[in-house]
Order: structure tokens, then sequence, then C-alpha cells
């Protein structure tokens, strides 16, 4: 109809002749929108409208889809926990499957069509799929496939009375973790400008086919730890959702079963970060379609850990000491000696407080370098950074909500014994430290980098640059600025910055505020490391202390702790590549 | 300290002499952005990237300080509800009442502030605030100060027995309402511009606040409900946060004390109500903070009703027809009678599910012709449009997922009976027409107003502009629209659609486009006042209907449906203005 016409006259494929009267403005227009997507940057104003009202058209389109999926799937995954009827569980995993086997097919699409076009993606976002998130995502994702291998094992005992749906699902899966990741791989840096409209519908798709996912893995997860504890006799739900079996009568037929089903239920939690990290990468996407990057502010940095020492070998010392108490808080938790427990518990709160209360001081400190030195802000957009702070912010709220959901615990029930007494300080120092780290990290993003190699480079090829340089680097760092007019004893100060007098490139020391700024970050990355070790591998000091689990019913609190921790092990390793990243600028 | 220093200096007020050595950079830019405020709209370099890392940092601030505020209120707000312990209700309250008062003093602040200060507010967004977002907020503030009369009335029976707190809190509340009604209706339009950091933060805080009471007034009425049904015989919790008494021996020491109560929790749904509007409007604020707008496209459009009549007609048979099965829904509903009931369910379904079908069809039929008239994408960014659009889409959340909900219930109980095919039709239907008058709209308002009085007035100046006045006239209506080079007809055409050489200003007909468009617009209007107007004065068939709490627990549904109803109607709200503005502009 008109609008595929107008769609892929919009896309530059087809010069169709004006023969709709109805749209014949649209097609001019579309050539126009065609010649500009291979190679101007000018947006000619008509063309800059179509584009303009096409993306608001499929950014509507796909988000009404998003909304539809999400909801629909909410209302299934409370059906299939809250119900009475039992019969919920298989509409669920139905439903799922064919939303993998739709973003699967959409993926297999998108990876063959951009193959064969040759210059389908023109831009890159060098932001966007860092490393660690890909990699993250390779190791997380080989996780889930031998958690669906388990499963799919596990299944296969109880096919003589349940539902085949439930090797299907498994089996689904593991093809669209192998399809997704390979895809995300490739195209996570994509800025997408081919058939648009369909790219963004795909993307919004794939993010809530991840969403759903994680959605459904958290809820299985909690049910099945609600099962766990034996004091807890509140067996009203239906469980089949959780496993075949459940009440019924269904027994395994092969002798594997227990195994494979506690084996899988260990691997939950890195599907549930698979899923995470590919719904943000799929959101980073979905932002960057139509987008043209301008690649020329893209600075090499290098990574120099010689001129830091401080920081690293005290990050270092933590990192061991805490991987040391995390060791022994495991084995001593596994025993199930009460006794025991409440030592291993009181080790690990410990540690905790010690690295949090580090890490707040030290951050402290370097808000307050900040203050000295003092910088220009990075002008102009950049989609990528906002979404960084978006996404640290985001994240940091699975980590708060379980640190005031305990202190809010702890302060109800009188906070009695040293145990308590740590737990609330832990708490309470880490929302400290939450809110001073992300402080911390945007103002480091949002700092101008200090372009130290530049500076050098252009006085060496030009020695007559020097006065112009030294009156640019005064401006570069304000806290030397006294007033315009330039005095002698500033320009020495400039000179002692950038020394560009001397003949060879000697590399000259960092400035006191540039080097313990670098000592801090290196500090900090260290000990968002640990905090990530610890919950990644398996301490839940939220359930070895039984509190919150007192104060709350049971159900409230494995559901927060199991969507606020997940999130909070995407904020810790979040916060590393952001650290890492101050590092480099500062 | 430093930053208080430069605050003040970016702020405009104080000329510093340059003795703080730290910091001089900002003290002169400071002076650069005060005089920069006084009167010129063009930024300078340096003054603009100040600005830009203030509007950073207050922004962060004030994020952080919501979140903390918020996640504090939802681990009280869970606590008091599923703590097996019971003291987390007066815990709740007194945090209400501690933000209430900061809320109030910073309102009272900011009030008083500006109106000493001469040129406090040089900017309003005339988009802000409309008239039925202000005139809703006081009619709900009405309504809610009724309730915390009541509830005082009330609380003052128990007080031999029971907390003072539980007194304190109305009445707190009550000077909260007064004081931020005032607040809203004079400074809801502001661009605020001086002390803009202490700004963001005391809107972040009273958004906070809003969206705690709103909190806690939902959960108390879903408390209040599901102690209701008698079937339902889970006491587990503790109901201690609904009413002094609960399940104590406290008794009420005056005789009017059950009739209060009854009173005051029908008075509940506007207090919901009203916080959501001033949190809209508080967060509107908020995004206006620091900016400056430009007044000079705000074009005056008329409101004639004489050229259209089929729809209004056919939405007004819609309204009355509709206010009639809704008054006999409530008569028969409140006898009790099963049979009674079930009938007047049914008559409320049909009324629905053609008042959807309607709509959607019209919807259907206003998209097609925006195909068909073609206009420009009105071009520049408008925070307010844009949250417009966010607000239509977050507000369909809530009707969305009660619709979902419903369809997976019945669905999933097999839909047996005509009662249960209409609930599943409707929501249905009512899920379709979301979707489609989402887009509808928000393309309405995306679209390039028709500048018909503008047109007329410049030719009537100078008829020698005739020529290119009809030559752009072409180009507004590119469906007229052949080539480049003008022939004969189509100027001819054009002369007919701006008629600029009759003597007077003769009013001609709309073409057949325009005016489908308005008769969409006013019948969809009406429509969406109908779907207003029977949740928000008591219709309430997913209670009366009794499939959504015998499928999913009954306080889940509960929950659901008063986090989602409130919602609905603040979209039926949002809807019927936004369609006016889209016929005014169409």
């Amino acid at each position: 109809m008109t609008s595929e016409a107008e769609m892929a006259a919009e896309e530059g494929y087809i010069y169709s002749p004006p023969t709709f009267p109805s749209t014949p403005c649209s097609i001019h227009l579309g050539v126009q929108a065609g010649s500009m997507r291979r190679g101007s940057d000018v947006l000619s104003t008509s063309g800059g409208r179509m584009r303009e009202r096409g993306r608001n058209r499929s950014w509507l389109l796909s988000s009404i889809i998003t909304v539809n999926v999400l909801i629909l799937g909410i209302a299934l995954v409370s059906g299939s926990v809250f119900n009475n009827i039992k019969i919920n569980a298989i509409d669920l995993q139905i439903f799922l499957i064919v939303l993998v086997i739709l973003t699967t097919a959409w993926m297999l699409y998108y990876t063959i069509y951009t193959s064969r076009e040759d210059h389908a993606v023109l831009y890159k976002d060098s932001h966007a799929g860092p490393v660690w998130l890909r990699g993250g995502l390779v190791l997380f994702g080989i996780c889930s496939l031998i958690m669906d291998v388990f499963k799919i094992a596990n299944y296969v005992g109880y096919l003589h009375c349940d539902s085949a749906v439930k090797i299907v699902f498994p089996a689904v899966q593991s093809v669209f973790i192998l399809v997704q990741t390979y895809f995300l791989w490739l195209h996570a840096k994509d800025c997408v400008q081919l058939q648009r409209n369909i790219t963004r519908c795909g993307l919004m798709l794939t993010l809530s086919t991840n969403l759903m996912l994680w959605m459904a893995a958290v809820t299985e997860e909690s049910i099945h730890q609600t099962v766990v504890p034996p004091e807890e006799g509140n067996s009203t739900h239906s469980y089949d959702i959780r496993a075949p079996g459940g009440y019924s009568s269904c027994n395994c037929s092969h002798s594997a079963c227990a195994i494979l089903e506690k084996a899988y239920y260990y691997l939950y939690p890195f599907n549930i970060e698979y899923s995470l990290f590919a719904s943000a990468m799929a959101y980073v996407m979905w932002k960057n379609v139509g987008r043209l990057v301008d690649e020329h502010n893209h600075h090499s940095l290098h990574f120099h850990l010689k001129d830091v020492l401080v920081g690293p070998v005290v990050g270092l010392v933590m990192l061991v000491a805490g991987l040391g108490t995390f060791v022994i808080y495991k084995v001593d938790v596994e025993k199930g000696d009460p006794g025991k427990r409440d030592t291993a518990l009181m080790i690990h709160y410990v540690m905790n407080t010690v690295a949090v209360t580090l890490m707040s001081v030290s951050t402290v400190a370097g808000c307050a370098i900040y203050r000295l030195d003092q910088r220009d802000h990075v002008s102009g957009k950049n989609p990528t950074r906002s979404l960084d702070v978006g996404l640290l912010i985001g994240a940091s709220i699975g980590q708060f909500t379980i640190c005031y959901f305990t202190i809010v615990a702890v302060v109800g029930t009188g906070a009695l014994g040293h145990l308590n007494a740590l737990n609330l300080a832990v708490s309470l120092l880490t929302v400290i430290q939450l809110c001073l780290q992300n402080i911390f990290i945007i103002e480091g993003l949002h700092r101008e980098p200090f372009h130290e190699d530049m500076h050098r480079a252009s006085v060496f090829t030009n020695p007559y640059v020097l006065q112009a340089q030294a009156h640019r680097d005064i401006h570069n760092l304000p806290g030397t600025f006294m007033e315009t007019k330039l005095s002698p004893a500033l320009t020495v100060h400039s000179m002692h910055v950038a020394p560009s007098g001397s003949p060879l490139p000697q590399r000259h020391r960092l400035t006191w505020k540039r080097r313990a700024l670098k000592e801090i970050c290196a500090f900090l990355l260290l000990c968002n490391i640990l905090l990530w070790i610890m919950p990644a591998f398996g301490a839940r000091p939220q359930f070895d202390n039984t509190i919150g689990a007192e104060f709350y019913e049971f159900t409230m609190w494995v559901t927060v702790v199991n969507i606020g921790l997940p999130f909070g092990i995407f904020y810790r390793m979040h916060s590393v590549a952001s650290l890492f990243e101050v590092f480099l600028t500062s």
C-alpha cells in the first residue's frame, strides 16, 4: 500500500515512477533521502522531516509492541504463580516459545540481509557493546547452554507422563542463545540505516523476549527457593512451573534426575544475568538505529600502570583478603552448623564493612580532587554516555532496594546482637557508597579527557605554536586561571604542565591530582571486582541471615532479593568498566 | 564552601571579588551566566559549559534523592503490609509526615522567594500545566481535604487507646494539599532560572512525596478491599495500617465512626488521582528548570463547533446512553442480588463493547485520513510534547495491564457463558482501541497545525504576496503537489483553499479531510469522557465479576486493579485533553 511504497522509497531501494497520485511528494523526498544516505552528511530539510516522521512512527510502533508483549507476559507469569487452577505453566511456555522463535527468525534475517548487502552498515558506534559486555554475554551464554542441556536431559526422564512442551522450550531456547550471542557479538555496534522500521521493531522484540525470559527465570528461581526452607509450610500455591513431578505422581525414568535438577538450579543466576546483558545490548542497538555517528572525536587513550602504585596495591590486598573470607564463608555455610554459619556471616559482614568504608572514603577524596582540578565538561550529545549513566543509576536501584529492605527489617526488629548491628552497618554504608560512587563515576565520565598526546604532538611539529599552546593549556586547567591577561607566573606553570621545549618526547610525571585520581580509580575498580565476585559466585548472606525472611513474608523477601541481586551484579560489572574509562581519561 | 560560592555565582546574585584561589574561573563565568540571564538569548560557550555542568550536577543529586526516598518508602510500605511483627504502620506514617513537612516548607520557601524577587520567573512554558490538569488538581484536592477531615474526626474517637500519630498525619496532609494546590496552580508553568540546584532538588522531593503518598494510599485501599469479601479467609496479614481498631480491642468513643470510615474510603480514589496529577505537574516543572522557552511558535487556535456535526452528535448519544447504563449498573449492583448483578454487568459490557468498537473503527478511519492528508511534522524540540506522549503511553499501561490480566483469566478458565465471552471481547477490543488511539493522538500531535488565519492575514495586508502565498500553500498541502513547476490547475486549487482575493474575511468551508478529522476527534473526545466517568465514579466490574479474584489470588487481583485503574482514569482525562488539541490543529 502507500505505507510500503513510502517506506521502500525512504530506504532508497527503488526509484518508483510518479504513478501514485496520492503520495508523489513522499517518493520525491524518498529519493532525496536515499541519495543522502549514500554519502553526504548534510540533511536536506524535507529529507530530514521525512526521516523524522519515519523515526516517530517506527519508534511508536516498536514501543507499542514491547508494551503489549511485556504486559501479556506479566499477566501470564502472574497467572502461573498465583492461580488456583493450575493450567498456565504450559501456556506461559508456549508463549515464550513463540516469542523466542520469532526473535530468532528476525535475527537470522537481519544477519543474512546485512551480510548480503554491500553497504548495509555504514556507521558503527564505537562506545556500544564494549568488550566486557560482549565477553560477559558469551560467558553467561555458555552457562545458559549447559543449563538447557541439563534441563532437556532431566525432562526426558519425565517424558512418559508429562507435557512435551517442557522439552521443546529448553531446546528452542538453546538455539536462541546461540543465534543471539552470535548476532550481538557481530552487530552490537551497528548504527542501522537500512530497513529502519523493521529493525526497530525487531530489536524491540528482542528486548521484550529477553525481558520475558528474565522474568520467567526470576519467577522460577524464586519459587524454587521458596520450597526449600522446611519451616515455611504455605504450600497453597501451585508449583507446576517449577519442575515436572511437582506434587503429581510422575516419577523420573532415569537415575540422574535429582543431580541434574540440582545442577541446573545452580546455573539459573547465569541465565538471568545473560538475559539482562542481552536486553541492555538490544536497547543500545535500538537507540542507535538511524544514528549518524561522527567518528572523529574518538581519542585513543593508552593504559599505563606504572604511574600508579598505592591504589592497585591496596586494592589487590582487599581483593585477596575478600576472596579468602569468601572461601571461608562458602565452606562454613555449606556445613549447615548454625554456630559456624553465624561466625562465617560475621566475617563476611566485617570484610564488607571494611571494603565499603574504604571505598566511600576514597570516593569522597576523589570528588574533592574533582573540585580542585576543574575541567570542562564534554560538550555535545552522546547517546551512549547518557545510556551508560542511565544504566548505572538504574542498575544501582537493585542494590539500593536490598539495602533499604534490610535496614527496615533490622530496625523494625530492634537490631539485637552483633550480627544485626553489622548487617545494619553494611547496608547503611553500602547505600552511602553507592550514592558516592554514582556521583564520582558520572562526574568522571562527563569531564573532558586530558589531551596529553595531542598537545605534545602539535608542539613538536611547530615550535611557534608554543605561545598559543600555553594559553590553551590554561583554559583547559581552570584551577590555574587568575585573570584574562597572562601573567608571567602562569606561563611558567603552564610550561611545567606541558614541557614542550625539550627536544625528546620525555615522559613527564603526572600532576599529583591526576595521579591521585588514577590511584582512586584503580582501587575502586578492584574493590568493585571483589563485590562482583562474591554475589556472582554464590554468596547469599540475605538468605543465610534469616532476619529478612522472618520480617517480610518469605515469598516477598525471595522476590526482592532475586530481582535486586542480578541488577546488583550487573551494576558492579558496569562500574568496573566505567571506572576503567574514568581511569584512562583522568 | 566552594560549591555554595560557585552555585551562588552561577545564579548571578553576587559578584565575589576574586579572593577564592580555587574557583576564580567559575566566578568569572558565573557573572557571565548572570548577565546572560538578564536578557540576551545568546549563550557564550564558557557560560553554556558551566550551565551544562551545573545542570548535570543538580540533575544527578535530585535523582539520587528521589531514588533513595522512594526505595526507602517501598521498603517501609512492604514492611507494613507483609511483616509479621506489626510495628511498621506508625514508622511509615512518621516517614510520610517528615516528607510532607519538608516538601511543604520548600514550596512555601519557593513561593515567598519568587514573589519577592522582581524577575524571578522570566519564562513560562505555555504548554505546561494545562487547565484540565490544574482544574482536576483542585477538584481532587478538595475531595482529599474532605477525606482528611473525616479521617481526623474518625481517629479522634480512637485517641484514648491508639497512637496520636494517626491524627497528626491527616492534619499535616491537609495543610500539604492546600499549600501544594496553591503552589502548582500558580507555578506549574514556571521555567525556573534562579536557584536551579535547590529548585531541582525541591521539585524531586515534591515528586517523591506525592509518589509515596500515592503508594501508601493504594496499599491502604487494597488492604481495605481485601478485608471486604467474606469468602476470603486468609487473615494472616497484619492489618493495623488499615484503621485503628483492626483486630485489637480499641473501640471508637463516638457513634459517627462507622459512617466516617465508610465515607472516607469512598474518597480514597480521588486522593490517589490527586497524587498522580501533582506528580505529573512536579515532573513537568522539574524538566522545565533552566529551560529558555521561545514564545513565538505559539499559535492562537480558535475553537469552532459549527463545522462539525456528526461526530459530536453520535458522541453525545453514546455519552447519554453510557451514563444511562452506568446508573442502571450502579443501582443494580448495589442491591447485591446475583441475578440482577449479572444482568447489570452484561449491560455494562455491551455498552463498553459498542463504545470501544465504534472508537476503534473511527480511529482507523482517522489514521487513513492522515495518510491521505499528509502534512509536515512539527520540527524542533518540544519537551512538553515529548512528555505528553510519554505520559500518554505510560498511563495507558495501567489499562493495558488490567485488560491483559482479564484476558489471561478468562482464557485460563475456559470462557464459559455469555458474561465471560463479553468480558473477553471488551478486554480484547479495549487493547486494540488503546493501541489505535495512542497512534492517532501521537501522530496528530506531531503534525504541523493548519495555518489558515496566518495565511489570510498576510495576504490581506499585501496583495502582491498572492503569488508566493499560493506557492507556499501547495507546499503545505502535499496531496496537491505534482511537480515543481506551477501548473494553472494547481494555482486554481490553491486559490480555492485560500480565497484571499475576496474583500471580506469570508469563512470558507473546510476540506472534507479536515472536517472528517475534526468529526472523529469530537467523537473520540466524548467517548473518552464516558470511559472516564464510569470508573471515576465507582464502576468496578473487575470486582463485581468474580473471575479475576478467583483466578488470581484476591490480594494480587486487588493490587493490579488498584494500581492500574487510577492510571486508566488519568489516561482517559489526558486523552480528552490531547484529542482537543488534535481537534484544534487539524
